[in-house]
């Protein structure tokens, strides 16, 4: 599989948070020759907060977190993840996978099971090998390392053409605070349910309850406004986890906000950069729709058509499919309020193409790799922004055999 | 452009209907060297009945027509639509556009100008030269003749590889009743919005509101059946027009509404066999839902996933994928109470695959054209039936650069 053309310049300088290591290694779950499974495992007084999917047919993995998190512990925690299987529509069976690696990766490391979260991706509805993980456990123990991110980035990837990770850092109260994240995700993207899986450390003082509503906030101005194809995963999950180490508390910190919403950010750009085929990467700013919900709506109609997906990656302005999907959305709009525009030219406005605009002029623009897409539909003041990618031959090609 | 593989095996025989004419000819709209304007003129006492796009940025014709169909008449009606160009997003020169052409067809028929119908269908945003139709409008007036709806199918072609027509006849009083419909679609085909173009005419006698009812009634379950890609076009249209020339009064007729929605159930079909690349043609059918509304909801989902339709397209027998799409259409759904079927073969039930299901069972049935995924949710008595293509290689072809 080559590389994204979208893909960032290198993986980033991940720095060490304290309170947190990892280590990752090949259990051949399904893959040969590569790692597969990662565990990170957080030191006592650690807060965990999480966002996960809302799919009706989720993973064993996905309804075992969600019931772990309200729970309270400061008896650490540990986070353990496969690729290559979901466990996702595997019946009775899936939820005995997640017990039997909860026990595995609880007696060897003696955090509380309540407080081991696990996830899994890949093929949905195959019986988990769970042996395979819980064989590695006692080994992934004895090699955690505080400086391993880079290595569990890479152990999480199924159809990811690079590993992503993105890191911040930031002064609250004297103290330096870090942030370190890593995700994974690729195809079967769309908001409204996190995205893949990310996993983002910090070494911030920050109770669970404030960690979760902050992490529920961003998650929904980042995660939530990407889409790839519009389909859901199963295993969706984001994780965020905060060892206190720093010292630093930084509950009410507008700068650890904006740190951590960087981080979440790129997190989140980059799985787009490595959507499935992805030649282009394509911003759609929707402004002065009737409300927010309304602007979202519209965005995502954009980000989600197949047409205006297949017009980008033929570098085609075919902005009449805008018009298409702005009209099909179910949105509030007025043909002759709209005005759409590719970077910053004017393409149309009143009900029509501008007089000014010229299809060289689209054409040409359209050759870059990252494109922005506006429209104003002059009703209100609801603003939304999105993030996708094209749709090309390559996504055909990596979905129509995937499983063999 | 090679045919569809899904295309029936030949253009039907389609019998004259009394009361209405037609004629096609070459206005050079867009395309060079083939009709791409069709005109029907329909007698006195004709009644005709539509349901359009519910697009907020339809076309002006689909406008037009609209506020005209209220109108009574007794003096006839005229049916012009062009390929080639879909006048939508035009502003209000669109409108002169249609009024140009409304006012030619009425002054050649005598024909008043409120019972004058149009469509055009192609590309979004781009002025109609409609001088090039009114040009035309008098030879086509001239060359009416009861035989020629085959060839008004062909000049309402786009992207279409075949014509689409259907017919049907039925007994009613001692009368025989005859039906005959053609269609294009191929592409921006979703529900909820009739489909693209579709002409029925039939020589019973039926008052307007009850045409139109049975019409709105007979649409939801043909043509708002069906998906290509998602997409909605801007100038859905579909028409019925009753001449009374038979003599027959179908109303309350239950045998009429059966051949009648039999032509429209077959023209539905025929434009999901003419879907942009299509290979397979899909039915979709959810049963035991919360309610019919659950079980359209979980229906369009698997229909209109890329992910469903590339792994079709591969013939990759993917039911984790179907599952997928269940799970995240928001729709009331239990793992454990799922039922997936391909054809009579069951795949999973119980939350899991099912020990008689071999992977070289269901590929052996992807391998067929003509296919049938069966989803039970085990709730409730809501059914729904959709019916689609898959999505391959060709749709991005045919996609990426439609305008050059």
């Amino acid at each position: 599989m080559k590389v994204s053309p979208l893909a960032p310049g290198a993986f980033p300088n991940l720095p060490v948070i304290e309170g947190v290591t990892f280590a990752a290694t090949a259990a051949g779950v399904k893959y040969a020759d590569r790692d597969d499974v990662m565990l990170a495992v957080l030191a006592p007084g650690s807060s965990v907060a999480g966002v996960f999917t809302k799919s009706a047919t989720r993973s064993a993995n996905v309804l075992d977190c969600q019931a772990k998190l309200g729970a309270a512990s400061d008896a650490g925690a540990a986070i353990i993840v496969n690729s290559g299987n979901s466990n996702a529509f595997t019946g009775k069976a899936g939820e005995g996978s997640v017990a039997a690696i909860c026990d595995a990766v609880s007696a060897t490391t003696g955090v509380p099971t309540e407080w081991v979260f696990t996830a899994s991706t890949g093929v949905i509805g195959e019986r988990l090998p769970h042996e395979r993980i819980t064989a590695k456990v006692a080994g992934l123990v004895a090699a955690q390392k505080s400086d391993a991110l880079p290595a569990a980035a890479k152990a999480i990837m199924t159809t990811d053409t690079f590993a992503k990770g993105s890191t911040a850092s930031v002064e609250v109260d004297g103290k330096t605070v870090k942030i370190a994240g890593i995700a994974k995700g690729s195809g079967m993207i769309a908001p409204d349910m996190a995205t893949m899986l990310v996993y983002i450390f910090t070494d911030a003082k920050l109770d669970q309850p404030e960690l979760q509503s902050l992490l529920s906030e961003l998650c929904d101005k980042t995660f939530n406004c990407i889409t790839v194809d519009s389909d859901t995963s199963t295993s969706d999950s984001l994780m965020l986890a905060a060892t206190g180490a720093s010292g630093a508390d930084v509950s009410g910190s507008a700068d650890f906000k904006n740190a951590l919403h960087s981080v979440m950010l790129d997190l989140a750009h980059q799985v787009v950069r490595d959507g499935e085929g992805a030649t282009k990467f394509v911003e759609v700013r929707v402004t002065s729709a009737k409300d927010n919900a309304d602007a979202k709506t519209v965005a995502l109609s954009i980000a989600n058509s197949p047409l205006v997906k297949t017009a980008i990656a033929g570098e085609d302005p075919n902005w009449g499919r805008i018009v298409m999907a702005v009209g099909k959305s179910g949105a509030a709009a007025d043909r002759d309020k709209l005005t759409i525009r590719f970077g910053d030219i004017l393409v149309a406005e009143e009900g029509w193409v501008t007089e000014s605009y010229t299809e060289e002029v689209g054409a040409a623009y359209m050759k870059d790799q990252n494109l922005k897409i506006s429209v104003d539909l002059g009703l209100g003041s609801g603003t939304s922004t999105v993030w996708t990618c094209d749709l090309t031959h390559d996504y055909i090609t990596i979905n129509a055999d995937y499983r063999s």
